[in-house]
């Protein structure tokens, strides 16, 4: 017997449940789990705050794992045949038809209606679809990925789903050598986006954020000035980062907080004619006022919304982290590791931010 | 003597003052004035709703003349000297400093801090520096443009400071073939917007504006659909426009309306991952809620505040109505004429959207 | 009995063959065809110019036709459900997998090495996979479109495959409005080039080509100017594009010939720092000289080679046609029907430039 | 009186000539030279190879000086007051016109007409207008950039003009986060250029050069692989590369060359749908056949030439190298210093490849 964790509803304990082992349909594969993320998506899943998740589901939509088992042969994203034994990684989302209008003509296939994604729209009345398992059920089509050799799985997913998303944010920032990067946010999106933005070339970094501890792994990746949310008021982080760009404010600025509030002042922290990227508002949390004429038109913003990452997010994370992951701390993000069984544990510490990246190693 | 049109201070009559001949310094070129446009701009500017005016002004910022002196030589944006007599026009815009952070680094001319307009930031005591005057003294490095063989003068001032502003606009919203685009506005902006949209091969257009006189201009250049903000609500347009896109929402919205509701409203017009810009918030008409997480980040828009055009946006506006002119009614967009006297009742015609657009003929 | 004209291998002539009438996979839909294309890569095919030909196949990659059975359920690329009795086309490119390296990282699908292309990579031995014949069996997962209201089908197949590939081209050509287009070439891409060139508001438009026939074709859909090849030479040519553009050269210039030497031609036409696009060399005609110091790093050139189209360049063409193929002369661009048993007339036709472009109506 | 190196001509030895000292214009500046470069183009101008050079000239186009004298006063391009004994750099390039076509319309001012470069197109006999002497004479217009705080002199000399150039170069490449990067060309720019492709996040880095002093320095700046092109040939090279890619090829390739057949080399050793941007072809070193079907076309090749620096470019490369010197070795690229007596000497070493980048100390 195979045991999963399955979250059965909005604010319901997590509950240890028993699985037959599978069998697997033509290319699909089986993964015994070596260890997957606790994000604050999970978070957000267990106070129910996401529309359309079918619960019962086994959480944890970035894991790794070995590959226990093939259903004939299956290939990886660079077209090498899959063998047993080897350490892999897969994209959570799965499904985009690349047949619909979003697809194809649109080619945004974060926007596409079927996909689906591991952790979060797959139940766990289907199979083992998550990751806080001891084992995974690929389904045909599922888009793996080897690990590159020298990058250690735990760090792959210290930098875990934040770092993609970042990697989607930073690419759409557009940064240019020399600019001055504001990054509102020091969870593991915001820290992987500081991180980003020094491999583009950035002049100086700004990270606003908290509480302490993040801010401590803001500093130790290189933010060249730090900014507690917690000490400041917003006219307070609006003077210091004009104080710190010779009056003019962010070239490019990257929002990755959650909170609603820190989109205007995002455009305020930008200066003229620059760039703004909003990653950080996959929850719902409310209306804010704006001024058009100020905020956005008179100083010709450019604002790009983002959520979630594709394939190429994904497979270049892995090539970027197997180069720099000796450079940068990604490793340190970890802050716990948990058992299976203490998956309550973590899920309620990434909660309360007592950690900056929780793992669960089933 | 020469006679001008000044408007001395917010919500003054416009008063005719009498100056002398104007001494040319090398480079300089006087030109007599053939017509001078009224736009919503000189409305703001009566209405005391800009900042930084130097009262008294003359208004006028787009003109066309004819060239009666030349302080030695001057040449055009071609390159080729200018003749007397020959008819041409100028970027309001002069002075942008081409050493400053924002010229040389950013890119972003329209932002420089030296750069100085003529008929808006140039005062009437420093000579006549608007076109609402017998004559229009372009002090040197003014840039200067002849009016491509076979445009009509009244065509170019028909479509007025709209055309270049509409461009600016209509090229950072980067258009595809065969996209929607929906044009929030039908005055001078909305309207050219509605043409070059067309000339950027989008596939369906809707404008929504009003009044009927608007929108029947809308209609003659080739709206697909109109959608009037007099008889209808927000709830109403929307769906009107999802109806006309299968569900999904504009490709492209592009906003030139002034009302600052109508921000949130484009946001929610355009569809996931689709592009909206925003071009008509030219006063601060107060801030607006909206919802970060909705309308900007699970949607993935990409938004863009632009203002007022360079000068690529004005010559291209030429090269484009050259070739263009005789297929969309910009000449139509005239709705009257006015003799220099006139000029406050041009002003007040304008301020009630009784005309598209009102000319001031010296 | 269905009858299809088949190609049995290179110079060979075309033979009609009959086949059974096939039964339908779930997914898969049968056409009665209505119309298909013979275009230039169909007189390659005939050549033996193409590698990896699986001879012998049904020519034929754009084609028209009403929908005949449908194995269960299928729908088009916009979501909606097919129905007997519809007239629709399909992308002839299938069978990209979405999965690749190319599909899912570089996004450059048109690379994806899993592609098909009936009519041209697909053998006759494996069932009616092209246009020249009675029907047509479409694979599941074949990207079906419904030809939009008021669109006749004809009109469709005169711009052909020419369309989707011109507008694959000027989509990579990022024309400005008002800049000078030079189109190298005046078959179908050219045509339609040319036509796309204004729906992006050129502000001038040259067609450099032959013969007569067609460059009348070129002088009715708009060109400002036209010059035949076939009445001069290199430095002549050049001569003619830099006295109509003030000496600079063209700002775009889009390469439609299949002569290798109008490369390095083309590069000498566009303008320091301008834009160079060539998608003709659709086979291998050779190598050419060029001097990297003078037609490119000096000038600043940026070229861009492309070939073929995706599902969005066919969609994007189906909406541009819709709307715009009143204004231009797309349904003029056929030159003569034949009936499928005529197809080697056709065929010959289309090699000697005889026509601009041929129908097979079966 | 003032000593300045003086080039009277191609091939004729340089002459230390002297000057007395200028009287200053309102805005000029007078710097006291600290040290400038001697570069390949230098090699250049010895060798006669470019056109347009107004002999006698003062060599030396990328210099930085103590401010010893102020016409009046003069601000930087962050439009900072400059002060006496100020560290300050400047763009060699002046007088771009801000008014052309190419300046306004085409935002292409590295093609302006009436652009001047100091070192290069500025005679000697108009005054001390190259680095080589002891004092620089900067007019007025002149873009002046402080030196970033931290930030060493010799460093920034260093990199010279290689880093703006290979900044200019980079930033067309639009690197994505994880490509592949060949470089071809181990000199000033290619080196600068390998260590800006880790400045945007590349996956793998190649370097093909020589000699071997020049590819130690391609390792130590991090390089994961190194070809020498003195030991290999076009095959070898090419399978090497394609080894290292998983049979694809670059994602992106620099060429940093000079030498002609090193670009249709490298248009085979950039992936299908890949990007090349040629940077190092300086000189005419002759035309090179390449085949526009294979090596363009069928593989959708985004080929960009570009050449020179603007402002925004050497400002940029300032902050960047006041960020991340630390951490890679330009400061090492120096291989030699020489006093201004030896200039000789220096430009001799420069064109024998015998160092890296040699500096003049006046």
């Amino acid at each position: 017997m195979i045991h999963a964790m399955v979250m059965t509803g909005p604010k319901q304990p997590l509950k240890l449940r028993q699985f037959s082992e599978p069998a697997l349909e033509p290319g699909a594969v089986l993964l015994q789990t070596l260890g997957s993320e606790v994000c604050g998506t999970d978070v957000h899943l267990w106070h129910g705050q996401l529309a359309g998740v079918p619960y019962p589901i086994i959480p944890g939509h970035v894991s790794v794992g070995r590959v226990a088992a093939i259903g004939g042969a299956a290939a990886d994203v660079d077209g090498q045949p899959l063998t047993l034994g080897q350490v892999v990684t897969f994209l959570d989302v799965y499904g985009s038809c690349g047949r619909c209008w979003y697809c194809t003509v649109a080619h945004a296939t974060t926007r596409c209606p079927q996909r689906k994604v591991y952790g979060i729209t797959l139940s766990a009345d289907d199979g083992l679809l998550g990751g806080w398992g001891e084992y995974i059920y690929l389904r045909p089509g599922v888009h793996i990925m080897a690990l590159p050799d020298g990058l250690p799985w735990e760090t792959f997913l210290a930098a875990g789903c934040g770092l993609p998303t970042a990697l989607h944010a930073v690419t759409l920032a557009e940064i240019q050598f020399g600019d001055t990067v504001v990054v509102q946010g020091s969870g593991p999106v915001g820290l992987s986006a500081a991180i980003l933005a020094q491999l583009r070339g950035a002049g100086r970094l700004i990270v606003i954020g908290g509480p302490e501890l993040r801010l401590d792994m803001a500093r130790a990746l290189g933010a060249d000035a730090v900014i507690n949310i917690g000490t400041t008021d917003e006219a307070t982080r609006h003077a210091q980062v004009r104080e710190l760009t010779g009056g003019r404010g962010a070239d490019i600025t990257i929002e990755a907080t959650g909170v609603a509030s820190a989109v205007p002042e995002g455009m305020r922290l930008t200066r003229d004619a620059g760039r703004y990227v909003v990653v950080g508002q996959y929850t719902n949390a409310g209306a804010v006022p704006f001024n058009p004429h100020l905020d956005l038109n008179q100083k010709h913003l450019d604002i790009r919304g983002c959520w979630g990452s594709d394939v190429g997010h994904v497979y270049r994370s892995l090539q970027v982290l197997a180069r720099y992951h000796t450079q940068f701390p990604w490793a340190q993000f970890i802050s716990e590791r948990y058992a299976l069984s203490h998956a309550q544990q973590a899920l309620e510490d990434v909660a309360a931010q007592r950690v900056v990246k929780a793992l669960i190693l089933p």
